[in-house]
């Protein structure tokens, strides 16, 4: 049997697949597809080429594929008649050892599963971090996954089953991502400290100056004096800085992101940037190994603009732009932000926070690692994307008013229905987006005001979210939809209004930047894609005073984000921090 | 001169259109095109006639007809240079009498309205009565009428010019509709009975068994005494019953409507359908006249729902529909359906409310008079119309459920968006339900919950509401729009969840007392306009035990109801009044 990539790269066909069976279950197909790609140039690839057969493989193929799996904690089990390999995975679940009611919950489960979907409910019961699920984890996922509709839950299916994949393969090849692992961990550790009315819901909230937000402040730089950074503090405006000197004066390599979460919050959104390059510094550092640039890791204070209206408050302190007239701003319990800090032990004055503007000259400029936030490196069965551009976008609030009228006695073609002018605009809007590929359009806002099921609509208000890579994509875009909603207005005289909230400039990567991040992804074997970031990211500000690329990882259960399920995978963590390790060293060498 | 209408239809054409001169505003086009409709059947004829050339002239003439009034209050009555018929109009206004103020008011709205339009403000400013609108009327209608829509302003300066005429034509004619000024006072005066919140407001709102509904009772127990009935009651649900014993014992002819009204409401709703055969009733008594059959009109006591749900409390306990769940239905108060019958001195028990139900062998069938609550009437410049159906229709709570997701990271092929799965539906529902031509479907009620600007949205709840002539047709709307529903979700890979709240049967009017109203109306020299009504009426319950049919009267501001803005014209209750005295005649002479 081969053991290293090297041996199955060499090895017959017959072999090879003989050293593969059982990583699919019971589907040699998927293998025989992926020898066609040998050799693969990692274990990564590998990996992805298997993804790939299945994802081109017809659906009856798939729907195989899924059928080929044992219920969970289900008769195979009870007949001892799983695989080694399934029966080990439901072991370390201990779905070996459930109650009774587990059972019967499971069963219950099982059969509702079956007759929605028709085929089996598959799990990657080892989870995230390889260790294993917990039977109440378990469940809670089979719950929630029932709910969802057929086609998308037959890509989460297999989905698990690539997961599944994965970790046999690990076990294969003995490869372990401890990288991965630790960084994992680190995020678990941090994901402790929560907003108290949050915290005892179970959920994640961390806003800007609260105890919990102070408590994260001080893990960090607890961890980052662990990992050998020769510098640590927490600047004026909350933002955690470690340094780490290079083996020579000049600029340094700016890097980082935010450790604010939203409410209700993912582990990943922020923290993933944070700990990658600290992960990359304690490697370093562990070895006395200096490179010929500093490392500058930023944990930013406030991204997310939760407790105050001041988003990028933390990233925009290094750039200059923070605003006096914040310090003024209240939350809801009425606290100054200037009060807040002070609380927090911070000075809160306007010659603090500017004395933490960047001189760009000192810089060679500024990289961030996060989450990918949305369903694209899922869906191709990717770890990583790099980043072309932050989406520009522009946000408006706006209010279509026609004329209320009785529903019963106002026939169809005299009526003035802001309802449907508004469904005229919501589909124009999506064929719109989608016809440029690469922009989104969303009205995620929507209500008619004291509406009653009997009269005709006669006001609709609802919000606009337009973002394209450039600038003037995004321009075009919303020239094209407003002219779109005069010309329905016209035509169905209703009127409208239309107030923009929000305008933010695309920041394209600095193509150098952007070349290193696909260099260091080429480097793992893994396929470079590609892609916009239609979220802003702290990356967006520090674009304002100097190049800049991002780095993607891939999200777990369709890239959902801001939401608790957020979630990533040791193995794509472990990626990411190799990723990042390859560009440093591919900048030591260019600096060399 | 012509000054009766046999006179100017005998007139040579010449003779003709110097009579009509100056009834129309500079506009001679107009007689001249009414003029090929001699010999005109009465002055309601003639109206019509002249009105309809201006329906059918092109855009053009009609802008040149309303650029041919004056300004109001504007420079030309300054000038003097008004028409004696302006001059005559707006004197009566007091507009040549406006403070400074009020002319620097009326200034700049003839200047934002002549910006907007192109075209004067043109007002019938002696108003739906006759006898003059006040100042504040007239610059408050000015204020609201310049955000109307370009298209819908312009007919509806049309119809003021229509009214102009209107009156200007009874002056010729010395035609005063003294039926209509009687009634419309009536309703004048009813209306200054409101429940006491929203009589501080100036709103009208009466609700079942309040003080302003006990007063209203009481001023129709006092009208109905006045007018001559032989017996008047209020009975054991809060209904108002006058008889008016016929010439012989016999099955008596049933009428009335309802005296309660929604939240800020309009005066006719409801009312129209009692004071008109109150007027009726009060000229037969004046003379002593009997007919053949007696006369029983009710003013039902609730058919709105709003103080309780129990719509159509009133004609249901008629038909023995009273649900006794109801009595212990508290209202937002707390308190409960009986205590407030017993607080109003009814006797609040199901044995007292049982009684009430009618037999119907002893009654001919019941008829009502009701104002129209929609547009149509006024679009075709008509004062009436013969009612063939009171639609069926059915409601329901809908939601789609898609999925959350961030707004900017997925992409527009891999979202599950609720709002474009509903705006989808939205379009189909418009389209399907104007290709019945008489169905009407309606998204009354719309939100996204908890939605945000920058998530696609994961769900969308909304009421729909589909109305139509007949069951059937009402239940292939209903099941195309549902078709249609399941096919949009299953193609965007969303959900849906239906909820029925309420189903009504279609009420079509008994073929025989159909064609009474259409002779009536016949008799009156208009054209017979057949429609199906739109909302429910109490007619819709006492259709379960006896034949019905209803008559309309146009309203005017295009036929809004349920708002303060509800209104018609002394002239149009007039021949309401003379429609309905036509019917009892007709009636007589059926069983002489």
């Amino acid at each position: 049997m081969a053991s290293t990539l090297q041996e199955i790269n060499d090895a017959s066909p017959a072999d090879a697949l003989a050293s593969l069976a059982g990583v699919y279950e019971h589907s040699p197909w998927i293998a025989e597809a992926a020898l066609a790609q040998r050799p693969w140039r990692s274990l990564a690839d590998l990996k992805h080429a298997m993804a790939r057969a299945v994802r081109e493989a017809p659906v009856e193929k798939q729907l195989a594929l899924l059928r080929a799996h044992p219920e969970l904690a289900g008769k195979a089990m009870v007949a001892n008649a799983l695989t080694a390999e399934s029966k080990d995975e439901q072991d370390r679940a201990g779905l070996t050892h459930c109650t009774p009611e587990e059972f019967e919950r499971i069963r219950q489960l099982n059969d509702a599963y079956n007759a929605k979907f028709g085929f089996p409910f598959v799990l990657a019961v080892r989870g995230p971090r390889g260790a294993g699920l917990t039977r109440q984890q378990i469940i809670a996922t089979f719950e929630r996954r029932l709910g969802n509709p057929v086609d998308f839950e037959r890509a989460e299916g297999l989905r698990n089953v690539h997961r599944i994949a994965e970790l046999r393969l690990n076990d294969k090849f003995g490869a372990q991502p401890e990288l991965g692992e630790r960084v994992w961990d680190w995020h678990e550790d941090l994901a402790q400290e929560s907003d108290t009315e949050y915290k005892d819901k179970g959920q994640l909230t961390v806003t800007y100056l609260t105890e919990a937000h102070r408590n994260c402040a001080a893990k960090l730089v607890a961890r980052m004096k662990e990992c050998g950074f020769d510098e640590v503090e927490i600047d004026a405006v909350g933002n955690v800085v470690g340094r780490y000197r290079g083996s020579r004066d000049g600029p340094a390599l700016l890097t980082g992101s935010h450790y604010d979460t939203v409410r209700n919050a993912g582990r990943y959104d922020g923290r993933l940037g944070i700990f990658t390059p600290m992960e990359c510094v304690r490697e370093l550092a562990n070895v006395g190994r200096r490179l010929p640039f500093g490392i500058e890791v930023v944990g930013f204070s406030e991204e997310e603009g939760q407790r105050y209206k001041a988003t990028f408050l933390g990233s925009g302190a290094l750039t200059g732009h923070f605003d006096p007239v914040w310090l003024d701003q209240k939350d809801a319990n009425g606290v100054t932000m200037r009060d807040a800090m002070r609380g927090a032990g911070l000075p809160g004055t306007v010659e603090a926070i500017g004395s933490l503007k960047r001189d760009p000259s000192r810089y060679l400029g500024f990289v961030e690692i996060h989450i990918e936030q949305g369903p694209v490196l899922n869906e191709i069965d990717l770890p990583l994307g790099v980043v072309t551009s932050i989406n520009g976008g522009v946000r408006f609030m706006c209010e279509i008013a026609g004329m209320a009228s009785h529903a019963g006695t106002t026939p169809m073609d005299r009526r003035r229905d802001a309802v449907v002018a508004l469904a005229e605009l919501a589909l124009y809007l999506e064929r719109r987006a989608a016809d440029d590929g690469d922009s989104v359009g969303t009205i995620g806002m929507l209500e008619v005001p004291g509406g009653s099921i009997n009269v005709v609509p006669g006001r609709c208000r609802f919000s606009l979210d337009l973002r394209a890579p450039t600038d003037a994509q995004r321009d075009r875009l919303v020239e094209d939809v407003h002219a779109k909603l005069r010309e329905i207005c016209a035509r169905r005289g209703v009127a409208s209004t239309i107030e923009e909230t929000m305008r933010a400039a695309a920041a394209p990567s600095a193509p150098e930047w952007q070349r290193r991040w696909e260099a260091a992804v080429d480097s793992l074997g893994l396929h470079v894609h590609r892609m916009p970031s239609g979220a802003g990211h702290d990356a967006m500000k520090l674009h304002e005073i100097m190049p800049q690329a991002m780095l993607f990882v891939r999200g777990e259960n369709a890239g959902i984000s801001h939401n608790p399920l957020e979630s990533t995978t040791a193995d794509d963590i472990d990626l990411g921090v190799q990723a990042f390790r390859a560009l440093l060293e591919a900048l030591a060498e260019e600096l060399k």
